[in-house]
């Protein structure tokens, strides 16, 4: 078998045309296309720069309201998918600016939403009658289908990374949308509930969890951190990774969105990665240090609130030159569902 | 919130083209479009009735070889994705040839292919090291990166519905594909093995699963048909399938494979099935009996070995106008992994 | 350490003297006895030859009823479990007689039963409704807490082995009864259905399992029987096993029943095991063939009906004279799920 | 049906007289005594006050060493069960004191041990080559077959509860144990390493869990009484429970340990809670406040540090004077795998 499609003949042609109108095609003609020997993405690597980008931020803030908008966020598009709202095949990022006394009303939706804080404090996010207090570093959840609004009542801009599954729910042909009938919701739980209640090591003895989410809306970055800076004592830094570690739905050990796995990894001052691929294009950003991050043949210097993208079986190694925090999404989660997730270390 | 977006202002569409040099785009010009009310799949339901595009296939037959051809099949497309060799936007079906004496080389691949027989009988896929001889009606797996070839040791044609998660995969950017040294394998375990050894209710005592996939390689037609029977004694019927099952994995109790949800369904003559959608679109075959399928607005009469094509949502109803069997399969094992499918009964 | 308490002194004892009415006690006194090398059962290995247990149990069909006994079995018990009730630590095994036209009513409990038929053809066990009947050789359960009655339309008498988890329920003071109010269900479902609908590779496309319990309830000894010969063709024998299968809940490939493991083995003629031992405590019962089974120092030579019993870690190995089958039941799910179960291979 | 054997005749009794050589036994005369309309535990209810108690175990600290004794611990033995060395049918529990400079030395066994610290602050468990440093209210693990030893490096006497399933492991007769070769182990990872680990919502990217208990060795109770505390702000009181939680592998979302379920609970001053019962006899003890228990016709009042017991299906209710805190565990684990667990609100 060699990568080439068998010859065409005038007779072959004839025969291709004849079955278009019936809605047939001639698999040897495209099998060398389809079933490729390694991923084939589409996608490339890019970068986003927090000072480059922030002022664009902002001057939506001055052109229209979060109300009017319902969510004013500026997507970040994959270079390679133009007019396709996704920075991966499967995924979609974007940058959302609530100013000071906004509101973002509520409704839901069969995407899941992940908002990691780059900037700002005190704006809440709202989930089924919850509301959690954000600061910088922050994972917070939005799960499938559940009731959200957003609302900053801090006297500064709040700015974080969205992250959603929007493309891969189209390709599925599963989505869903209901908007709310109030702009937010009552407050039914105190703020910081879900954390306490199925965050610490304990549930409570008669639940039992209703969907494929994390009970755990927020995973604050405090503890995070923390936790990270305990296990670094034990650690053997990973070749590649450092000190990388999973979001998990403590009510199933699984990772904490049904369909975006979530990670943090610490690289410490002076760490030279090892080259490393897998088959989820994944979403880096950074919330601490300096480093870059050498994709293919590209090198992309990053620092604090900086995305960038890395391709699907793109080969990659990761530099730091400071003691460094990367937050990163991808749809890991559901390729290992499906038993398709593959992984190499090394050159490729 | 109305569905149409925000409106434009000269200065509004100034800064949406300053942001696109940056891979930005804004949002709210989108989002209307991005979170429908309900899905809103490009498929269009099709049928594809075999004495129509039987004489086709047996053209394809004496065009070109199983084995330059690598694999000799007419790919099923969706009107609505012409080139993309897509049924639906997740799967891809097509009917495979192969004459007597014809073998279609050893390869394997990320993507899992099941195998649905509708004409011939004596050919054999091998899986494995294990071949299984296919009579019409049985449903056959190729898992995902295990060695397959197919041979048809006797003297018709052989034809069956493939049907593969190709472009799931491609999606995920996760395909891997690797031709080959030899066009068949060595036969390394006893035909039927596989039946016999996972699929009577038993496992061998120390037997640990190695994939997501069901160990039995052929679910047979002649079980299948008369479990049905047996069942039908005892079942009361579904208003909108009459009596369907799906095809298990004995290891697990899941689907039988991790990306193609697969099913089997009688109707009894004179059934008039309730409408009926579900957010996994999906492709019917006919094995006994006829009857008609309204999608939508239209009609789709059915026999023997048609295939045809229901998109996500769509409202259906089946009526029977002699006992049926329907074999069909979908992508609903993905999407109830990721929390995401959803079904209604009744008028849309 | 020595496995010897510490030494007594008159101090000590006075001491301890002083404890007991305070409803306490010194570890250290016993803690050598409680934590030990290896399982120490009190079990004993034993034999039941059929030919000799058989006319008492005949006996006990003219003494009394079926319906006076309410069930009419001969407990087997564990020579070193006198007045227990228990062939095992964990286990009851006992030999049911039901003769023509009787019927033992109906009742239902928290112990979950399995009957393996030793001799005649036609009786039935009814399980919520659903009338199941009996040849030599079937595995036939009795889920915890389901209405059950068995009854015998044949002319022959009809003898079963009885296997419960009696033992265990008390220990865990989790056992409930209750009688019912008729002597016979009403008839639910066809005879056999079951089978039809769970255990044939498929399950019905919205049934959920309700319980722990296999949702078949007879694995016919035709259909296993017939599994090991065609799965010996690939087969290799395993040194210490032959051929050893386990019986599987299809809805979740576990074991069919939560509390007691159930297997089949098949040993060829002139099969000379290699010594074996695990914890779990192990009720063997030939039907087919004949052999001897060395446990310990001690020899049983069994044929056709016979039930012995193999004690927690106890060394044993298998040796057949004529193709031979063996039934086997154990408390290892319970182990298993408890992360308590071992094995060792080769001499003790 | 009535709850009483069939009638004894002479021609009976000499019947059941010959089997019993044959080690038979005729099932209808104990019938009633072993399928009971409810759970008949042999088992009492009992408590022991921490001041009553306390001296003996002082005493027992200078009638014998920690290293001598191997393990120094008054076992709580149910009246019901003397010379057991059981709490309930399945579960011991003791009082283990370590006084400073003590070493109580390595070892290892199938049994899982828990430690709830009552008295004392710093000495600590080694687990697996980790350090624990307990405090009061601590709850830390013991996974079966782990290497552990006890070490007392302050300066007062340190006094924690120990559960463990010895008789269930005996019960089973899966029991081994291995001491070890040093008396303590060198210490491999940082103290506290496991909880930051596996305890913040996180788990190392590519970790697996190889047994069935939390990898979190140390629920440390600062963290378990934050959690209550805000918990109560949005929680309804649970009739019967107070507020009520329950410890969690992280990595699973299942009980901390596989064979015992561990529990907090928070009852409010006034608090007067309504009967209940259960199938799992439970161990309680108090860490904060007073209240009294009544289980069937007895009251026990308890304060800080008082053990006690309720057996299987008693009815039970708690009253509380003062804010309190009660820590349980019991065998609900087990049960609930082998669905057996039941549970009753209200009156008996």
């Amino acid at each position: 078998m060699d990568d080439t499609p068998p010859k065409r003949s005038a007779e072959r042609t004839a025969f291709y045309d004849e079955l278009a109108p019936h809605h047939m095609a001639p698999l040897w003609e495209v099998l060398h296309a389809l079933l490729t020997r390694e991923p084939q993405t589409p996608c490339v690597a890019a970068i986003w720069h927090y000072d480059e980008v922030r002022p664009y931020l902002m001057r939506s803030g001055a052109l229209i309201t979060a109300k009017e908008a319902e969510r004013r966020v500026l997507i970040l598009e994959n270079p390679a998918l133009k007019g396709k709202a996704a920075v991966t095949h499967t995924l979609y990022a974007g940058l959302q600016l609530i100013l000071p006394g906004e509101v973002a009303p509520a409704h839901r939706h069969s995407q899941s939403a992940l908002r990691f804080v780059l900037e700002g404090e005190g704006a809440y996010t709202a989930v089924d009658g919850e509301r959690t207090y954000m600061s910088p570093g922050d994972f917070i959840i939005t799960p499938s289908w559940t009731w959200h609004d957003h609302g900053n009542d801090s006297d500064k801009p709040m700015v974080w990374l969205d992250g959603l599954d929007i493309p891969l729910v189209s390709f599925l042909d599963a989505g869903f949308m209901e908007p709310g009938n109030a702009e937010t919701q009552m407050a039914a739980r105190a703020a910081g509930d879900s954390l306490a209640r199925y965050g610490s090591g304990l549930l409570p003895v008669d639940w039992q969890p209703t969907g494929r989410t994390s009970p755990v809306f927020n995973y604050p970055y405090a503890r995070t951190r923390e936790a990270l800076e305990q296990m670094k004592r034990s650690q053997e830094w990973d070749p590649c990774h450092g000190l990388k570690v999973r979001y998990v739905n403590p009510a199933t050990g699984d990772y904490a969105m049904p369909t975006m796995a979530t990670f943090m990894q610490l690289l410490p001052a002076g760490f030279a990665g090892a080259p490393y691929r897998a088959t989820d294009g994944t979403v880096y950003v950074c919330i601490e240090g300096r480093g870059e991050t050498r994709i293919g043949d590209q090198r992309f210097a990053w620092g604090p609130r900086d995305v960038f993208v890395v391709p699907s079986w793109a080969s990659h190694a990761h530099r730091a030159a400071a003691d460094s925090v990367l937050f990163s999404f991808s749809d890991r989660v559901v390729q290992e569902k499906l038993g398709l997730w593959r992984e190499a270390r090394g050159a490729a």
